[in-house]
């Protein structure tokens, strides 16, 4: 028997919907390309993303058509999140940090046919676009004034396009399961695979980011997200900020401590979103300046992903601040979020040093995402905080296959899906992420941890980086080789390096050799290469 | 094209596996009927609902049979709640205040097969057995030893069920759109009708409730639900507190100020959900008792539905409680809830007076429903405070239409359900109710609120009870009739509540006449019958 409840779908524009009719003068602010602040209000976001849906509507473009981005966060990208998706066309949001052969590739897989691009980036929209059979038209996100001299087919203008166009239009109402949006994962090995994101997923997620013991945004909130818009749709809080009102300080290309610290102060920053990299770029920022004061800071939520967050970051967040930082942890196949740092009233009646210790751990399960850790034969391992093993997800906001079925099932019989890192689930449902599986080092049966020896070995004063892969050993199959690169002017031997973490690790997890190289390799993103160190350096403990 | 998530449907049971895993200590505290607490942890709820699941599969139930209950807010009446509609089977929890016939017609309309009910209702339930053809199973909640004298079919305790089961059992994945759980609106006019929510519906607006912006449900609160599991399934608050793992303190039968004030205070409840009476009866009991100090209970958060809250609540709570009143609007028929009193950093930068205007509201429309005011002719108002129209809601935890199709269509063909109630929306979404849509009193075409004038009756010392229904008038087709009733050893003139009311309303406001009766007509819930007063009085101004 089915229950007699109205059966309207889950839309994305209804988080506009609801910030238009509710929050129309509640900000959106950014910073845009020359520095200065645009200001709107949510009401103004709505009108112009409804202009940007008939222009859409215009280009020919129909239902699960692709439009892509290369932006920063600004007020336009944010039109486009919901312009785009509102229609029922499929947000394509790209990483512009990428190797243009790997932003040839997902342009090209994804066959988008409208690239909106921000002003700055065209040089290398023009650079590409010979290699874009799929994109008809290139949308120049400012002024007309501002349209890029490179040669591109069918440029035009974002506000020439929003100018020629009315508000009138309503949203379109279809199968909430329609694709909403497409991100690619950044994948250290292989091509990029396309995650494509459902309305339905989205309101999902976006209801838990809006949950107390998830990210807990609200009307009261001002946020500052740090994170890409391009980065899975920005963890999802525009989305959020549209359902509830919040307000949004869009920081553009500018993450600078002076730019930080001017909105941070001038626009009353509640909850910011920034990985690690930014928060130490504002703290040597605040040490050249006199007289700041951030305890005067509105800041009191800071959240963070995609890296373990130093402890450093954390005391100063808390103690100069008032801020508190709440490590989270997701991927893009997950919408992305899987678990968020909240205490219980349990965990905050611990003392100081017990509490960190969980502030360290990568957050607690959410409602709405089923987290384990599984061995390699796939059993579960017991949730007791120790038992390391692959941690694999499910829920209505995992993805359940790959753009076109690149890399074939992505998930298990029973809709798990093996997430590719390694780590423990405690009681509390905190997830400590110890490495990634194909990095782990496997020595004997038993599991080394690559990143907690590359944590130790840069505590040494004169490594400036350091990556550990597995090399194979004839008697414990894999045994862990330790790549360092040394500050300036300083230098590191294999003796000192090993005596440096004798006393920290135990002995079986000691590396078997140490290598001092000039550079290791990154990708786009940052990450060092290591599938290309394993290629180099695999056989290494066997050469001798 | 549709997005490649996962298609996990949304279940009731994910809450209690959530609270299992992560929560399995969190307790739930219950009033039994003598009195004395009682402690499981939510880990031993979930044990207990598995085993009540298997018994209810020994009993040859199938999905989407019924199971009603006639019971307090207890934890055996919470693992019904998850046990029940964790197995498919239609959890139908009935009002055990409503009159004999009522219970009959409402207990045979959803043709249960089983009856579950404290033991203190066993007179009541002997009486309605014979009338019940459909229920083959009586369950007395308690143990053997308590069971009833009175002669009821297959009559088994509750904890034998159970004691007879192991827990081995995994909850069933099924169509998200299948029945959960249905309630019957307490209708003043005909018969009950019944809602039968989904279990989409009820996840959906169990993830509204975790939300910052409406119940802002969360592992940090201890809640008091003083409104009955049996009324809206109490708002949803037992699903929410699961699936954030909340502690839950229940309250049983007892809400006399000394057992409230008990549980306030020793189980450090934070949000508490109550009407204003419960509250009115705590605030007379506090102020017999000696040293109370309100303001060092933990009590943050109460909310308040159902019935408009005074002005003295609200102050009470603020200024002696430290705790913040939120009035919350719903119905039966919107799972329930619409609108929740959660003020904006726009509104906490208004002064207190003007606050307290917005408190005495009755909340701002939350995300995912929508609300609108229309005249008579279905064209919507404007949200501007003050034009009175009906109210409609549509949105995925309304209703679509009643069990069997009682009443005909429920709502139009936009979707849209009118709830029957008459009042203004404001541009932030903040509801008011003036009245009901049947009460209200229709003068030359202009609407005069029936609750205002009664709320302003009341104020007269001398009035205890107030009634305002509409009579014929042969110019203004309606015009407003006042019936009072008088304090023990009180009494008042038509012309001093004329004189009274004069200086406080408009003119065309001021009842045409006041009658002073003994008594007035109430329903088993405390309303009054106005339907009743109606066809006693409607004509009173064309008698003359």
């Amino acid at each position: 028997m089915l229950g007699l409840m109205q059966q309207r779908e889950l839309l994305i524009s209804s988080f506009l919907d609801y910030a238009e009719a509710y929050h129309p003068t509640v900000e959106v602010v950014s910073r845009l390309r020359d520095g200065a602040l645009h200001r709107i209000g949510w009401g103004g976001i709505a009108a112009r993303a409804r202009k940007l849906a008939k222009a859409l509507q215009r280009f020919g473009l129909r239902r699960g058509d692709r439009v892509a981005t290369l932006a920063w966060n600004t007020h336009r990208h944010l039109e486009l999140f919901f312009g785009v998706t509102g229609s029922g066309i499929v947000l394509h949001t790209v990483n512009p940090r990428l190797f243009a052969d790997q932003l040839r590739y997902i342009l090209n897989h994804a066959d988008s046919s409208v690239l909106c691009f921000d002003v700055e980036f065209a040089p290398l929209v023009a650079d590409l676009a010979p290699h874009l059979p799929s994109v008809h038209t290139y949308v120049a996100l400012g002024h007309r004034d501002e349209l890029p001299d490179h040669p591109l087919p069918n440029l035009v203008a974002y506000e020439d396009l929003l100018d020629a166009e009315d508000a009138d239009f309503a949203w379109p109402r279809f199968d909430e399961n329609s694709a909403s949006s497409l991100c690619y994962t950044s994948g250290t090995t292989g091509n990029p695979k396309g995650v494509l994101y459902s309305h339905r997923s989205t309101v999902l997620h976006t209801l838990s980011l809006m949950a107390v013991d998830t990210m807990a945004i609200s009307a009261r909130e001002t946020i500052l997200p740090c994170a890409p818009l391009f980065h899975v749709n920005c963890w999802g809080i525009p989305y959020a900020a549209a359902g509830t009102g919040a307000k949004l300080v869009l920081p553009g290309s500018r993450l600078d401590g002076a730019s930080l610290w001017e909105l941070l102060r001038d626009e009353g920053v509640t909850f910011a979103a920034a990985v690690p990299t930014v928060w130490l770029t504002l703290f040597a920022w605040m040490e050249q300046q006199p007289g700041l004061d951030p305890a005067a800071l509105k800041l009191r939520r800071v959240l963070s992903g995609g890296t373990a967050v130093p402890r450093l970051v954390i005391e100063t967040l808390r103690d100069r601040f008032g801020a508190t930082l709440q490590q989270a942890w997701g991927m893009t196949e997950l919408s992305p979020l899987g678990t968020v740092g909240n205490l219980t009233p349990r965990h905050e009646a611990l003392d100081a040093e017990a509490q960190m210790a969980l502030r360290l751990k990568q957050g607690r399960t959410i409602y709405g995402i089923e987290l384990r850790v599984v061995d390699e034969a796939g059993t579960p391992l017991p949730r007791d905080g120790s038992s390391v093993g692959l941690v694999q997800a499910r829920g209505p906001w995992v993805l359940s296959g790959y753009f076109k079925g690149v890399g074939g099932q992505a998930v298990d019989a029973d809709g798990w899906f093996g997430t590719g890192d390694v780590g423990t689930l405690d009681a509390d449902g905190f997830l400590t992420i110890t490495d990634r599986a194909k990095d782990v080092v496997k020595s004997g049966g038993e599991w080394i941890s690559s990143i907690e020896l590359e944590n130790l070995a840069v505590g040494h004063p004169a490594v400036r980086e350091a990556a550990v892969i597995a090399a194979r050993h004839p008697r414990w199959q894999e045994r862990p080789l330790l790549l360092v690169t040394c500050k300036d002017g300083r230098s590191v031997t294999r003796t000192e390096l090993l005596a440096f973490l004798e006393p920290k690790v135990a002995k079986w997890w000691l590396p078997d050799d140490v290598i001092c190289v000039d550079a290791l390799p990154h990708t786009a993103t940052g990450k060092v290469q290591k599938a290309q160190l394993r290629r180099d350096y695999a056989d290494w403990l066997e050469r001798g």
